[in-house]
Order: C-alpha cells, then sequence, then structure tokens
C-alpha cells in the first residue's frame, strides 16, 4: 500500500498542543507535513493576506520546558513542520504549491483550543483552512475542543479523532464536503454524534479597553447563545450532552430555496 | 411611515469611492449610518479581532484632491460615517452594540471593488460583514463590481442598487439569508439574472517577492477558474454576459444531504 500524505494545519499557530498532538496522532496514518501561522490566528475565518509577502520557512524546535508527556506517542511516519506569517488560509494555499511534493490524501485542522459549533464557524480559522482545503478537493477535518486552556488533557478524544480520519481516509468525501468536528471537556466521550449547526448568537460582545488617552477602545469578547436549545439533531446538543459531535459542511452558500421566488422579482432584460 | 434606519459597512475602507456611492445612494432611501474600517482590509472574509483592542471614532473629511463629482447625489436623509480599526466584521458588531440607537431595517456592504462571485466569497470581507449582519438578523446585501479600479463609474448600477434595496427593504429577506450582488463591468446593464453560486477555483496564487536577505516570501495573486463555463444559471455566467448576478446566500452551512450517511458510519455511544 502506497504510504498516505497528510496536511495539517490550525490557528493557534505551530506552537499549540493542539496542533502537536494531532501530527503525532496522524503520524501513525501517513506522512504529515505541518505547515502552520508562526503565531495564533483566532478568528481568522477564511481571511487572506492580500497586501504584504507572506514568509515561509521550516520550523525547527529547540529545547524549552519540556511539554512532550503531553503528546501522544508518534506513528512510524515522518512529520516535516514548516511555520507561515499569513494566515490559516494562507497555510493552506502556500503548502499546496511551495510545499507539498503530492496532493494530500487528507487535510486536518487543529485540535483548536475553544469549540467551532454552531455559528462559530464562520469565524473561525480552524474550519477556514479547511474550507479552503476542500476547493482544492482535498478531503478535511476540522477539529475543536470546547476549552480555551493551553494545555487542555486531549486525551480523551485521541480515539475518536483517529476514528474519524481514518473512515475520510479510506472513504473520501463527496465534493465541496468537509467535516467539522467538536469536543466536549469530558474525561470520557459517551460518544459521536451527527448533527447539522444549531442556530446561535453572539452578543455582550464588546468590552470597554479603557484607552489612556480617552479614545473610544473595546476589547471583543462575548457570550454565545444556542437559539435552539431543545432541538436534539444539533451539534451543539450533541456536545452539551458529552457527544463528540461532527456536522458534514457544504461550500456552496446558495440558498437555493429562494431562487425562484427571487427571480420572479428581480429578474429583468 | 418611520424614517428608515440603513447600516452600512465595506472591506475597501471608508475612504473608498464605492461605500461613498452606496451612502449617497441609500440617503434616498432612509438616514444613513456608516461604520468602515479606517483602511482597506480586503480578503478579511468572516475574521474578527480578538487579540487586541479595536478603535471606534466618529470620520470626518477634510478638502483633499475633489473627486466629489464621482459621487451621485445625495438623498434626503442624513448619513453618520464613523470607522474601527477592525474588520468588516467587527465593524458590525461594534456598530451593533456602541453606535447603532435602534436595529437596521436594511443593512448594506461595498459597494467592493472586486467582484466577490463563485467561491471568492469564502474570502470577501464585503461578503463577511453581511453574514455577520445577517447572523443579528438584519436584511443585508452585498454589492460588489468586478474591477479593482480605485475611480471606476459606478453610474451604470445606481439602479439596480436602488432596485435590489428597496426590494429587501420593502420585502425583508427569509431567515439566516442574505444576498450576493455581482456587476460586470459594462456601459449598460442587460438587466438581472438570479443563480447560483458557481464551483470555481484559484489556482497560480504565489509570486515570488523576492526577499532581500534570501528568506523565502511570496505575495498572493492567481487567476480564477469557472470549473462550470456552460452552466447557465450561475452568478459567474450571469457577469460574462454583462447581467447583474444576484444570488441569496444561506448561512446554514450543514451539508444535509450527507447527515443520514454519516450517522451509519460514524455514530456510536
Amino acid at each position: 500500500m502506497l504510504m498516505k500524505l497528510i496536511f495539517i494545519t490550525n490557528d493557534d499557530g505551530v506552537q499549540a498542543l493542539g496542533i502537536r498532538t494531532l501530527a503525532h496522532l496522524m503520524s501513525r496514518l501517513g506522512r504529515v507535513v505541518v505547515v502552520a501561522p508562526d503565531s495564533a490566528r483566532s478568528g481568522a475565518g477564511c481571511s487572506i493576506t492580500p497586501t504584504c509577502p507572506v514568509e515561509l520557512s521550516a520550523w525547527h524546535a529547540f529545547d524549552g520546558q519540556d511539554a512532550n508527556d503531553l503528546l501522544p506517542e508518534k506513528g512510524e511516519y515522518p512529520i516535516e513542520y514548516y511555520t507561515c506569517s499569513g494566515t490559516p488560509v494562507d497555510c493552506v494555499k502556500i503548502a499546496s504549491e511551495q510545499v507539498l511534493d503530492a496532493v494530500p490524501d487528507l487535510m486536518v485542522s487543529g485540535i483548536n483550543h475553544g469549540d467551532n459549533a454552531s455559528v462559530s464557524l464562520h469565524y473561525s480559522g480552524t474550519v477556514g483552512a479547511v474550507i479552503e482545503a476542500t476547493l482544492k478537493r482535498w478531503p478535511a477535518i476540522a477539529y475543536s475542543l470546547r476549552s480555551m486552556e493551553k494545555l487542555p488533557d486531549f486525551s480523551p478524544y485521541y480515539d475518536a479523532i483517529l476514528k474519524v480520519a481514518s473512515h475520510v481516509l479510506s472513504q473520501g468525501l463527496p465534493p465541496y464536503e468537509c467535516l467539522n468536528v467538536n469536543f466536549p471537556v469530558v474525561d470520557e466521550l459517551r460518544g459521536i454524534r451527527v448533527g447539522r449547526m444549531a442556530r446561535g448568537e453572539w452578543s455582550g460582545e464588546w468590552a470597554d479597553a479603557h484607552h489612556p488617552h480617552g479614545k473610544r477602545a473595546f476589547w471583543l469578547t462575548g457570550r454565545f447563545t444556542n437559539l435552539e436549545p431543545d432541538s436534539q439533531d444539533t451539534d451543539y446538543y450533541a456536545l452539551d450532552k458529552g457527544y463528540t459531535a461532527v456536522t458534514p459542511l457544504h461550500l456552496d452558500m446558495t440558498a437555493y430555496g429562494s431562487l425562484d421566488k427571487l427571480k420572479g422579482v428581480l429578474e429583468e432584460g
């Protein structure tokens, strides 16, 4: 069997425990190439960098405060690391043309520190990178954990991560579709649930930053509300109940149900 | 009749001809409040600014090289301008909580200098802002012109802009839906066509930036290919034929057609 090629990026930067965990796990399934932002790019969505050059470098780790015991065991295949000064989407684009020597059999993004369920996926650089990979027709998965901790315990999720990745690696995904996988914070997962995006909203988003010279300046913060807490078929419900939430996403955002009505009222010429 | 409130932002910044044109046109339909980025934010997608404070200021124009003859006539209603140091989505979020004194009857974004048809909408700050407004349940429209010129002639599009805006202002839009409107570069529009997102891809995206110290640095550039040039029901086809392309977008990206199959293979517990 040919060795599989797995491409990895994230939005928390190459130094994050989440991406290092993912790289170690994926090296059990195939050869891994990582191109990740050189520092955190939270909230990057599908943004790109059109206004200045983007740098690409091989990345080498040096001795520091040793955290290697937090990582799962590496697999038998090699891992190569690169960093990029751009966004997560830039990482996918630059990997495609300047780093990878073949089309990846699988692309995974994360593990994000913070969940990307419901409407939060629109802001997510983790999901943004997966959307970009999907546009390149690479089977792609976003992984996120509902915890903003810097060094969370990812070990309860290893099996689910490998199960979903192995499925996509062997079966692929339909064109224009990718997977958004979110984990709850639990000692033991109750299982996996496939669900749709919950409808939700962010509010109370701006906190005064107390500008020293009296300008109006605010930190973006806020709280999320699930607008349909009783619906049992959503990603958010699954998370709340201690399940891994898997949501297939489609990149064609056309509202097909509204095409005919709009044709009637707007078309001319 | 109560005076309507119209909120405007863009991703080219408050100084762009596109947003000034839109503000003048919309002031014929209602009171206008603009909160726009303080400089260009092209390719911002749905990105947000979680890592540093965002500044908000009232914006005042001073004399410069006079370009006022490029603008359409103002309407009878007032226009207020603000700038924000964040992204287009930040502009919507900060307007909602710190600027607007009521829920807008309409939100419009643009006119973007450059089209946002097909998959390009995923990277678009113009569309990103409209997605954010839609999450806030404001009826919202993104306008973009297929021209990167700084001072294009927007006059061929005034009537279509007002027609679509008037329709949405009076009829609203279904929940979670917004409109993506793109204009071709023509002296005279052939009419309006309602169509779906074309499937397309960007390639040849990185140009060597010739870093002075030999690092690997690249400009993001590239060319777009419509992957279904013969399909006559797409936004891209309409643009190519000289029509205004109107595409209704839906913010729920769930791939509903894949839910059942994935439940069968992935669910457990």
